[in-house]
């Protein structure tokens, strides 16, 4: 059976149609559907329409508000709060991000926080939205449900607290980072059980202390943050300031919206801009953003090692490839979504011409 | 043999002699010996007076300016980069987080960046400059020597690129994050070649990509990233907003500060600061990080595990012992001292009364 494959087109008008037949309105469906079919296109599957039945299921439950009214919690000339009136965090973030590029480029850096926000996908989403400003994106989240005790603990008081970063070059790609402060994202476990795959040491540990290595036991486990205690501190201070800082959930005040489709998540993130035009001309720091590339690029390898990689090089590479081929949709995938098609009476999503 | 202990008072005043009679004025010497005294309080002990002997090295050599002009290279209302003229780092980086915090009471964010800079010390000092103004301190810095290569690769294009990040509490110690992007920091295989102690696996590797554990064979392998490439990614991306973004050196440009005295570093340093009146009440706030800490310390724990630490903590307890009880210097460092003192004929350290 050969792979369906989906055009990013035919992808957002599926995603927008199922969200507008859910109460979104046409300019919001549209907002989200964008976001979420460009988190597919640069890979992040965990993070796409693979999320989509999840989100109908919380806004039928009234876990999110269809038609939010956002406003200002807080406003100063480089900085703002927005409530987001438990929108889709897609929407929340896109509000947030845009507002911090219109304050940056007057003022040279500016952060705008959420509060009643929710999953917005992927946090490169939000970082890379910088690009085309010739700024500098940064994107941290309070992840929504917790993995992860204190060090040395066992209460998962945290969650894996994804940081994003958007560095634009000249010719090369972007510097995109998007990581979790875990030492693999939840969504890899989860894959490695669908597989039927063991976890290498160093993602979890059991209740015990020992290394939990079949993720079909994760629930008797936690994971792991990368280095250990620095990796703690990371979520810890980026929990503070995505969440507490903008009166948002954190720690046991955090609702795992993978078993609760109901409660509000108050979800916090914040999005920070800075405007490459007020440290130096932008041509000059993109140009040298490639020399970076190829510096780093130009090292001597370890044994066994073909290329060095940048952050963001596998992300613009499945962008190309998909963006020319359509997006992979697995059939157990593909199975759900045509099942939201059926609910809803929107077309099914259009395969691709193979 | 007793240990030696000086007072916190006597340690500055000393330093401040040695600055002075090496060409700063009363004021600079002042501020620089008040920091590097912090540092030493703080329990920082490879950043704080074991410098110094290197410092005036450095200022004899001419690799630092003792008589600096700084100046403001960009100036927008919530973000400016600092030209140090070559000064210590000390105080270029504390007259950017001066700047960043009386931009950040008026725009809610700012951040300051440095260019023709020095090795500041550790990160912490000027993150915790935000406590007593109700804000929140951010800082990172390029390091003044490349010991990791990107990863998979075995150039050593990047250091250990440091962040530290400082948030007030009520009652509670402010929590105080101040880490390197690497497992460990170059200092701590230099401490234990001191002490003649093998290394851990997971510190260093050589060449060849095999765990290196003995720290005299330092030089011939690197130093790892936290969480493999995440850590390389933050390297990386730390070391582009420090440094290439405020026309500093980064990669190969960055100059070893410990094998060369006399090339002028041009080392980089941001540091954001975040006024928490822009985001909440600022002593609603500071409860809240008293509630985190709590919640924190009052988890479940491992087996073996005594108490789960708050980043931070040791600090607040170093500075309240040394505080009481003076500051102890090795043996080794107080002839060094002691040597420091005969050349240029400020009195010996005094010895605090044991």
């Amino acid at each position: 059976m050969s792979e369906t494959r989906v055009t990013g087109a035919a992808l957002e008008s599926f995603i927008s149609g199922i969200l507008e037949a859910n109460g979104l309105t046409v300019q919001d469906a549209g907002i989200v559907a964008g976001l979420m079919t460009t988190a597919d296109l640069i890979g992040q599957d965990g993070h796409g329409v693979f999320r989509l039945a999840q989100y109908v299921k919380r806004i039928r439950a009234g876990g999110i508000n269809p038609s939010p009214a956002f406003s200002l919690a807080e406003d100063y000339p480089a900085s703002a709060v927005v409530d987001g009136d438990n929108a889709m965090g897609h929407l929340v973030m896109n509000h947030a991000a845009d507002l911090a590029v219109d304050k940056a480029r007057q003022t040279g850096v500016a952060w705008v926080g959420s509060r009643n926000s929710n999953h917005a996908g992927p946090a490169s989403l939000y970082a890379m939205k910088a690009l085309p400003e010739d700024m500098i994106g940064l994107y941290v989240a309070v992840g929504s449900a917790n993995h992860m005790p204190p060090w040395g603990g066992t209460d998962m008081l945290l969650s894996t607290n994804p940081i994003a970063v958007a560095i634009p070059a000249a010719k090369r790609p972007p510097i995109i980072l998007d990581m979790a402060t875990t030492v693999a994202a939840y969504g890899k476990v989860k894959t490695a059980a669908q597989r039927g795959e063991m976890m290498p040491e160093g993602w979890m540990i059991d209740r015990e202390g020992k290394p939990l290595l079949d993720p079909k036991r994760s629930a008797e486990g936690f994971l792991l943050p990368i280095g250990g205690p620095k990796g703690y501190g990371l979520s810890l201070v980026f929990g503070i300031l995505a969440g507490v800082l903008n009166g948002a959930a954190f720690g046991r005040n955090v609702v795992d919206f993978n078993a609760d489709s109901v409660t509000q998540t108050n979800t916090g993130q914040f999005i920070l801009m800075l405007n490459i035009a007020a440290f130096m001309d932008p041509a000059a720091f993109k140009t040298s953003i490639d020399a970076v590339w190829d510096e780093m690029k130009s090292s001597e390898r370890l044994p066994g090692v073909d290329d060095i990689r940048l952050p963001g090089e596998r992300l613009e590479a499945t962008r190309r490839e998909r963006s020319a081929k359509g997006i992979p949709i697995p059939p157990a995938l593909l199975a759900v979504l045509d099942g939201l098609a059926d609910e809803t009476g929107v077309p099914k999503v259009d395969r691709k011409a193979g």
